[in-house]
């Protein structure tokens, strides 16, 4: 039986009069792309265009919402109330699928941004009042969880469709969290490195830790980054290291 | 045959700490909301309170999308181009139509807001493009559009559902425009006159100017204001008085 | 010796077409204004407005910053990075000096809004930071401190001006800090009660804990609110008794 | 006698996680900075970085304040009313002097951003009501005005300290309006051409319009641009010019 893994990429993170991220080289590599809502970037400008090329390359496309904060980009974490935050994920999801059905687009996917991410990996009663506000607005929804964390547990407890994620380029601790990113080797720059630690993983249906440890766990897509041009490296890397070996690279199934 | 009319209200423009309107008061009189979508007015947590209540009375709920401007209340004309209107109205309408299906609702009418509502009613290009964008988003969706004006036409030209509007408080020129508010008796202020006035044009299907010329119109719904104590009073005196004299008021018909 | 104490509000709390708090009442009660800055409500005209009305009062101006969060209107705490919180606190102390000469007035004082300013109460280091970048726009500004808290050790620790405020409606716990809002008795609904108490924490020197212990304060100002009628109730039935009892309300000497 | 000029452009322009032009390149050219003000583009750490370089390199602060409006850069046109405007540039020079003072600095002058400069170029009332502003928080302040607009003339009504601006890389009409963006020529590209031009306007006293006709200005600065590498090269080859003719290139006196 073939492998089969899903490439995914925050994308769409422009804002007005500023361009962020290389997204036209990576809707080449990634099968999913995380598009920004609005609240903590991507305008509608942004997102359209965005969703308008990934329709073309035949890219899923994904919600990716994140804390109402331009000028951290939401990578602070904020005390939202779990009930404001649902509101907030509710709009962002829905004004994802108007723009998406404008494009010719579906949503299919939803994966959270940066601090919110970040708290609802250790808080499943955050991360399942996350998903429960996103499944009220499209039931069928594919929640896009960090494998092995509190999002995976919410995901589970909630029954809903839900695909597991793995970091190309970040170490691992033997519990499955991230190595802290200010220790040595936390972050992987080499794209044979990562290359081949990510095809080891999919063809292990596991995740291994810096010491070598195995921790099963769902690998349904692998997160790439594409903010520099060493991780658009690392992107292509990846993918051509899967084919090779076999593994068929395609957008998961919903 | 019993005439049937609908009234319509601006509501859920309150804003985080913020409260404006009556939106209880008014709920209990109208049968269509236009609730802000969080570009002039509204965040998420007023959307979904508003659209609970709405659902919960059975009155109607609409987007009422207006400029990117919280400070000026969309009230303020901006020359935003018409393609990134567009978008910025899709988005709205998407997050709108989300927070409605989470509430339990649909989102059945369209309606702008503020100085872009002004504007979309002296050129009918610009109304076009933003209709347009929204059925691009709802295809079925009805456009409010005020009686008379550019508004109308773009409806007309594209084809769309449309439901037509006039005013329960300002008076109207021979060509159909509103007086300017600088003149006097340009706003109506007395219950029973605004009444009387919205009566005579439903059943006579036109409205009637102050110099009491007859300009036949498509008269489905009638917009009432509800921000001051005022307002709430001569919305309750319309309703009234529509219903004393047989006309059926309720949401109009999709 | 005549006792003298200053009385504190937070005002200019509007916003665009919001409106929030009873601002022309409290002036007639309070000898020191903390007018919003623009991040977590108050935009430059209500700053003007407010602050024209100060000087015409004869209120002292105090800047109120706060997090960068107008939907939460700086109520929700977030992990902003102490050298932007630096940045944050120069840009709206800088803006409040500028608004205030051209309102023909001075900015006094500093004082935290919301969730910073908690945060801030806790952790010295916090507020420290904070207090330095609003020295580094106005040295000889005076800070105003939730008095034998965090923010009082930072004051101290640099040697800056800064008078030390306590709560008008607020019960004390034994080490100073204040009961849970969720406990019985934690805030003081009773205008007389609440004023009796202020009187014999000025008289006294020292804020009185609800078990009765006395804990010794510099209490230069008392904190009232006036976001409710019952707030303004309070503010008023405080500046009488203290009055009446002998003491002098003036603003705080600088 | 020897001749002097100063060279401007616009600076401070990222925001957040948003980077946009070459700063550091530019600051190596221009002898004033004209920095975003945190309304379209800039934030309060962009300031201080900006600013603090600014300082290093003995270029002359300005405060480049515009419209409340993120999204469009401060590019769209905005019928905001005068004294609201007011009040916004009053906020925005009050956060540029503080943040100047915190940075070791002072702001010499004031520039006016994008849509606001090109309505107050054709408006001087509307000029004026913006310099009024400026001058009611820094009296002293240089206002920097096109050359031979209606900016130019609210100046001199005002009778404040000013200095006019011609631009590198535009054609000029016979009027000494700018040449419509859309017609061939009106953008100069080529550095040698545009520095040959420069040059001729500051010795002759003069603006040169397309036609070859000169209308006389008073020229005290030349308005370069850095948003795009080839920008970054103008600039260079215009001081180059001027040095190498003996003009002396420096900042504007006060």
């Amino acid at each position: 039986m073939t492998l089969r893994v899903d490439l995914n990429a925050d994308m769409g993170e422009s804002f007005g009069a500023w361009t962020l991220g290389d997204d036209a080289a990576l809707l080449d590599v990634v099968t999913s792309a995380n598009i920004a809502c609005g609240f903590h970037a991507g305008d509608p400008n942004v997102m359209a265009a965005t969703m308008a090329r990934a329709v073309e390359k035949g890219v899923g496309i994904g919600a990716h919402p994140g804390f109402r904060d331009l000028a951290g980009f939401g990578r602070y974490r904020m005390q939202v109330p779990a009930a404001t935050l649902a509101n907030d994920l509710r709009y962002q999801l829905g004004a994802a699928l108007g723009m998406a059905r404008a494009a010719g687009g579906t949503v299919r996917h939803l994966k959270l941004h940066g601090a919110l991410a970040n708290m609802c990996s250790e808080d499943a009663a955050l991360a399942r009042a996350c998903y429960e506000a996103a499944l009220s607005v499209a039931p069928e929804i594919t929640i896009m969880v960090i494998a092995g964390t509190a999002q995976q547990r919410a995901a589970e407890d909630l029954g809903c469709n839900w695909v597991g994620e793995i970091f190309a380029d970040r170490a691992y601790n033997d519990d499955a969290t991230l190595v802290d990113r200010r220790l040595p080797g936390a972050v992987i720059h080499d794209p044979d490195a990562a290359a081949a630690r990510v095809l080891e993983m999919v063809q292990e249906g596991a995740i291994i830790a810096a010491s070598g440890r195995r921790i099963p766990a769902r690998i349904d897509t692998i997160c790439l980054h594409g903010d520099t041009p060493e991780a658009v490296g690392i992107a292509r890397a990846v993918r051509a290291h899967l084919e090779t070996a076999g593994v068929a690279v395609e957008r998961f199934p919903v």
